[in-house]
């Protein structure tokens, strides 16, 4: 095992009922907050009506409103956003939604407190030592942002999207209520379980340490039972122990616990996919389904024992042959994103093939900064041309 | 899964020579602190010299100490370490060893700031809000102290053996350093890989979710990963890998992660062993593995699911009948505790039979705060008769 640190101090309510519970329990009490989240689905199932309730009854009744949070947030809207918190001079940030919204509260929960440019924040120039406190409301099980410090930004000039990451941008207080996402249709189900499985294998398939029994296990047995709780889900979206299963699920798959002593590790299906969620808006795990097969295959030439025991420890794939074993385990995964609905081709999300070598240059300039540096860009068009249409 | 809450906040730094960053890292700059050891290996494997050389490069200077504690730690040493913390005004605690060590320092911690018995913690009569901040180096695995509330102290006078769990007492910082373990002797290795096996067991099998892969996966996992790692050390005490894979896995083990999720829990075993490593002080881990084999046949009865799903996931037994399935999973189990020198019965302790008795309502009395209420004398003495003698 590799040398590493570990510190995740978010503060975890899990269980049904639990947003009721928000205004006593988040350690807000008579601080002046700003709500924010996305379109009006929470609205429509009730969350955001308990939320407000419960935040009242305990004395939070200063609450700025900042709706408006699209998938894959935008720069411009966090921009607005901070400015919104500086005007109203807002003490505390209540996110209510998937990743996207609680990326985006994490960077106005740090650029409150910030003159600078938050742009810095996601460019690597700017390292915050502080920001606003924040408590989340999970409502989409997938990115992991309700328990770690990373928050992702699309800037809509760019159209670059690029991640941060630092340990005041951790919520102090995450609420995570499995029955608020019966109502989560079963495609945003299938692309927030993708999504986790990327955080899962980023680094068990790139980290750099022989012998990994710990996280090797704990990876294998996190992504069985996200496909477990997945496949019960699309049978019965009211299923409520596989919410809570696969809920839970992805957070412990992107805490911070996979990777601690695995080494330095890279995110290869990250950098490749952030082009395609940034410039086509697609959703980020639909993109994933699409490029993950694609690395992995172009992967298993450098590291097949991996991809073998991969194969064999979650899918019980056994073959005379490792290379073998491991492709066979690829094309299972990928067969289960087509069974979940989530697409395996460029096709499918109808990104022209012809813009592969611009996806390429972009996947590498973003990739200097995460690891992806010992790819051409003949390795990434590679791998792109193999996922532009459904073999 | 059921509902819960997870908060973690100990910031645990990992790897070998990580001991010499312990003043730059632990955030006690200019603090005056109480050095709390036990007897002197550290001395002797230069532990001592490399921490103090460490905090004294980081301008803590005032350092006062406080060796002495034992395996098994007594309520009258920390009482008097209580005065000594009181009386030479420390404002931090450095604990070095293993559990005892860690939960004494607990004790002290909480203590310091408490003007009542502090006996109110064990007896459950006292609820700390406030401690000196603590900081762990771990020099043996097992009791995963160094990443958790809790802390167990054996009253001297009473011979019972109870434990604590409170918020405040999670070390701030842990160092664990696996090079430093290369020393620790074979016995107390597998000890330690016993008790951290016992901690994963209670919640798999007394929890009372039917459906919980993520934790059932995360145990019998780290089941498996202990007992190879184990096995490699045994046959040679400085193989690094298995020494951190050990080290880390039983943090794991008792970080609250592991119950998280499967609902109202027991811990029959603790309950039982306590009474023997608090009368008759053998080593907890030791106590632990003549108990547990015994207590799972007992309870065999009342869930053969569950003890078959074990025997198939951790050792790979497969039996056309479920019971017979899972008696052999006890029996390899208890194998494997034999083959590692760890007693499974009384005698081999020199715990004489006659005392099973007075044993049982021991673990009874002390039962009644930790869920062990469903259980009778007569349950109990079965449980221990059953392991007076090596069968």
């Amino acid at each position: 095992m590799k040398a590493f640190e570990f510190h995740n101090p978010t503060h975890i309510v899990f269980g049904n009922g639990c947003i009721d519970e928000i205004g006593e329990k988040s350690g807000l009490s008579g601080k002046r907050i700003l709500l924010v989240y996305g379109q009006n689905s929470i609205k429509r199932n009730g969350v955001y009506d308990r939320i407000i309730k419960s935040l009242t009854a305990a004395g939070i009744t200063e609450i700025v409103e900042y709706p408006g949070v699209r998938p894959n947030p935008v720069l411009s809207h966090l921009k607005a956003g901070i400015e919104l918190a500086k005007t109203e001079k807002v003490e505390a940030i209540v996110a209510v939604g998937g990743g996207s919204v609680i990326d985006e509260a994490k960077g106005i929960a740090a650029g409150a407190l910030y003159d600078g440019d938050i742009w810095g924040l996601y460019n690597g120039s700017f390292a915050p030592e502080k920001a606003l406190p924040l408590v989340a409301v999970l409502t989409i099980p997938a990115t992991g942002s309700e328990m770690n410090g990373g928050a992702v930004i699309t800037n809509d000039e760019t159209r670059e999207k690029f991640g941060a990451f630092a340990a005041v941008l951790y919520p102090k207080v995450s609420f995570m209520d499995p029955e608020i996402t019966h109502s989560l249709p079963a495609d945003y189900t299938a692309y927030g379980a993708v999504d986790a499985i990327s955080h899962l294998i980023e680094g068990y398939f790139t980290g750099e340490d022989a012998w990994s029994p710990i996280q090797d296990r704990y990876v294998e047995g996190l992504v069985k039972t996200i496909m477990e709780a997945t496949d019960r889900i699309l049978a019965n979206l009211e299923d409520n122990d596989a919410r809570a299963t696969l809920m839970w699920a992805a957070t412990l798959a992107w805490n911070g616990l996979a990777p601690s002593g695995v080494g330095a590790m890279a995110f290869p299906n990250h950098m490749i996919e952030h082009p395609l969620s940034g410039r086509y808006n697609v959703a980020h795990g639909a993109g994933l389904s699409i490029v993950i097969p694609a690395w992995m295959r172009f992967a298993v030439e450098k590291n097949p024992a991996k991809f073998a025991q991969f194969a064999a420890n979650v899918f019980g794939i056994e073959a005379s042959n490792e290379k073998e074993q491991a492709l066979n385990g690829v094309d299972a995964l990928k067969a289960w994103f087509q069974k979940i609905g989530s697409p395996v081709s460029l096709a499918e999300s109808n990104i022209p093939a012809e813009d592969i070598p611009q996806i390429a240059d972009d996947a590498l300039h973003l990739g200097k900064a995460w690891g992806m540096t010992d790819y051409s860009k003949e390795d990434v068009v590679r791998i792109l041309t193999s996922c532009a249409s459904v073999k």
